[in-house]
């Protein structure tokens, strides 16, 4: 047997590179938690993921942010935190007024256009009005995400998916009309995403390229209603 | 004869009435300019308007300007200040980067939108590299910028115009894609407006209605090469 004739030493190597190897594992665990908090513990990727409210009286200078703003290629896999997730989809999509209208202006206020939160453990579906993630697809799906390799290391992408059905009203509107429209909408929520991560110290890239049959497949979308319009890789 | 017969106090009285109809004049011209300084004096409208560098200083916040974003339609015609049109025309398509790259993204850095800034007094072209206005059609030209009242009040004006020939070196991207790409690339830049308006305590409102076959025949774009593709209010 492996133990026999060993002395009391080597045991207690045996059980000091025991106990390296499980704060390893769980330090590990902890760089590839898709959420952290602020002292960087994982936040819990449950079925509904209660965002915080954004802090308004943050610091970061809107003219600051403008200068910062630029398109980074480059992601390490570290996590974002709660804080800064909460915040990077209120910037996007999040309701700004006692009337239900957001943070980014929408044509006709329609406001077709979903943000879904891509994690190395899910995709999440970004509630505006409740300020909530809801799960929308268990496992890895970054792949999906984007072609760009940076894309699958990076902690978050955000997809921006229209739904056509919200033009039903406005039959005059054509086909290529509301993919524009839609495509506009998108841009303004992207570039609030912009500006909140070059003004908080994160890096971003508003991208074109998306294996968007790969998205619909794992999100069950019907491709007559729903249409991929944009997408955004976030990270540091 | 009208002054027969008056006596001092009434002849005071007339030149009093007289000097308050100068001031009102001189008041009212003011008030028609198209930019002032900070002192509410008109700035000169000449062929070339040198604008003045971004306040990076200033203490207007992201996340209020984020919070405070929102479309107006009500509009007085009291005009900007030259910061206020500096810094608005900067957080559209300004350099921000030694590498000449600018405020908001472009698809492949193409940057094929030109903004034109519609005042009571003319159009003009705003040059990102020099950060200067250069005169583009003189007269008030604000009807033809839209088809919205408020517009023909309000002090300024922007149109997003596209140039195709920018994709000259990409001609596997479609007629239709390019045309969305430059709306989602003007979109950008209207955001990055939006949020500067709701930051600064103006008012805004992204548009797409607007007399473009007036706008081409005033400006003299060849149809062919250039593309109207959004337009933007602001003002008090």
């Amino acid at each position: 047997m492996f133990w026999q004739g060993h002395k009391k030493e080597d045991y207690r190597t045996v059980k000091t590179l025991f106990l390296s190897l499980i704060i390893c594992l769980l330090g590990g665990s902890v760089m590839s938690a898709s959420i952290t908090t602020k002292e960087g513990k994982p936040v819990d990727m449950g079925e509904t993921i209660t965002l915080l409210k954004p802090d308004l009286n943050s610091t970061a200078g809107l003219m600051q942010a403008l200068s910062k703003r630029q398109s980074d290629r480059e992601y390490t896999s570290e996590p974002l935190t709660l804080e800064q997730v909460s915040e990077i989809l209120w910037a996007a999509a999040g309701v700004n007024r006692d009337n239900g209208k957001r943070t980014a202006p929408s044509a006709l206020a329609l406001y077709p256009i979903t943000v879904y939160a891509v994690f190395a453990d899910g995709i999440y579906k970004y509630e505006p009005d409740s300020h909530k993630l809801t799960l929308a697809a268990r496992g890895d799906h970054r792949d999906a995400s984007a072609m760009q390799d940076f894309a699958f290391v990076a902690p978050l992408n955000l997809l921006f998916i229209a739904d056509f059905d919200k033009y039903k009203a406005h039959a005059q509107i054509s086909a290529e009309m509301r993919k524009m429209l839609c495509g506009q909408d998108a841009a303004c929520m992207a570039e609030n995403v912009c500006l909140y991560a070059a003004g908080n110290g994160l890096k971003n890239v508003v991208r074109g390229s998306v294996k968007w049959d790969k998205v619909y497949d794992v999100l069950k979308l019907d491709t007559n209603r729903y249409c991929g319009v944009l997408a955004q890789t976030i990270g540091k």
